[in-house]
């Protein structure tokens, strides 16, 4: 999941012929959708599906919404303009367990696939295994696709990472003894040593978010073993060397 | 103000496109430029101006021409390529208090805006509030728009900032003691903790420079409360919604 | 020498339109330039051609074909896409004072310039001026154009740097002890504090790596003192600021 702070049409334009092919799905980050020209912006939201990645807007937005009692509103606006889904997420403001439930099925109603986050953005904020673990359980029953770990778009501060956005790793040992579909998470992981880290814990497959748009062909490398900090993966790799290396024909 | 290191054509017209509701001004920051082609150089001053944005070259190539005594020159190719405005500043240079309005007024004379700086850029330089307010106010008397407050294009060691960037806030308690108006004043500020201080000590519409072209549409969500750090500030505008909110129609 | 993690078409093309007057060579980091679709891959390098700026993928990804002993598929792919050079290094992997001579070799029979690498990319390592300047003199005496020293993407950790991208002086006199030629060398320098320091040991006209494509103008100004850090280069100029100066014509 890469994160998109307002990128140009030339610009989103790379990002899809480039990066399609290693994107799951982009998101507008924060409340930046509503400051794109309309024209512009459905431009990019077309683009998106036209190279099969899902797009949405950022959870904040929805949070807004919320906070301003505008929510279907904003479920209109978002189909309207294309959006195939959205991001649930309490990063800012309070939401019930009943409130982040609705939300989901109101996204799923809609038609849109629905990504749910878990994690504040306030500075030091940390996760809680636990909790986590019961969130992600009632969320994919109430049909959610993937749960975000909140990371910000800078990687530091908050979720399982310090302030240099080094990971406090008893906290991921925590997640790990008690979150057992892991594969459902999305780790937003901004930071080239967090990516390696949660490729060496979760394998080369792990789902990342918050990655920067200029970072996708670095982190796919980082998956395929194709740079030092994972080379061992392509080690491992090596007896299908035929399909991933590009010279051998 | 935006700061531009080298953006190319295609970058430029996503900058353009994207951002040109919320900038006012872009600068080609420090000498870069005399190391355009003249052609893609011509392209982007344009353009900028097709989209009603002010263009200017970096303070220090006019600081260069000071030195080397080729001030009329540099006027008259300034003028030529069609730049609208300039940057009086002594960041690495010393210029005296004639010398300064004699460049202010220099400017106008040739039909520009002149945006002056204070501060220098040597590393560890402070601001003297009394010094900065008396300079507001001769600047402002021998014709500048504004008076922008060197942070350098990092946001590290000089002016209110320290080392790591954070704000040393006994001198901007200083700057507010002593300039009345601050409204006059742009803040050089590249880093967003840097933008989210401002915009709380000096409300959403503070004077924000050398921002990153990259960072166009997330400097307005905060002026706008659509993100976390500045979330109270779309609190404040509720009333406003149905003007403020995309999707609200 | 540009470090291109992943650009697309717009972005390479107003890569080369703005900076190729100001690059020798641009790089298509570690393992990516297997990720590109084909046809994109080959419009890059051959717009790098045209614009006469030598084009050859990472080092890793030679050693990634040493380790699973495809190298002569190598050669022909690099060749059949059009690069015109290579790095030989061994960053990651171990080789053999002879493998090495004979990767250079190999390079130079198929017609591509060879430029090879000193220094290991895992982070503690450090240069050994001794080793390096042996290094240098075989690899030229084999053939090759320059030897780089490696920085990393980063600039932090690893040879010459500390972890926090700081230079560790006593290394880099060592190396001016032991080292006679040392216009031969490229330094990666990612980061400004490191390409004002190499410029000022060595000269405005030496050979910086693993530059970042969004700075290349502003490092073009450091080496024209057209930037604070380096303003005395101008003045130096002076006399020939007829030829340098855009303005005076």
């Amino acid at each position: 999941m890469v994160i998109d702070k307002g990128l140009g049409k030339n610009s989103f334009m790379d990002l899809m012929e480039t990066g399609s092919n290693y994107i799951d799905c982009v998101k507008f980050g924060f409340g930046t959708a509503p400051l794109y020209k309309t024209e512009l912006l459905l431009y990019k939201i077309n683009l998106a599906k036209q190279y099969g990645v899902t797009v949405m807007p950022g959870g904040t937005l929805l949070e807004t919404a919320v906070l301003q009692d505008v929510v279907s509103e904003f479920f209109n606006t978002i189909c309207n303009l294309g959006f195939n889904a959205i991001e649930v997420s309490d990063g800012t403001i309070e939401l019930s367990r009943d409130q982040r439930t609705e939300l989901i099925q109101e996204g799923i109603k809609n038609g849109l696939k629905v990504f749910t986050e878990y994690g504040k953005k306030i500075s030091g904020s940390l996760i809680d295994a636990v909790v986590l673990a019961d969130t992600l359980e009632v969320d994919l029953k109430a049909g959610a696709e993937l749960l975000t770990i909140e990371a910000r778009e800078t990687g530091m501060g908050v979720g399982v990472f310090d302030e240099q956005g080094e990971c406090r790793l008893n906290l991921l040992d925590d997640v790990l003894k008690f979150v057992t579909d892991t594969d459902k998470l999305i780790w937003e992981a901004p930071l080239k040593s967090q990516q390696v880290l949660f490729l060496n814990k979760f394998g080369p497959n792990a789902n990342l978010g918050n990655i920067s748009p200029g970072d996708i062909l670095s982190l796919e490398t980082l998956r395929r073993g194709l740079r030092q900090d994972t080379f061992t993966f392509g080690v491992r790799t090596k007896k299908e060397k035929e399909k991933e290396f590009f010279y051998v024909i």
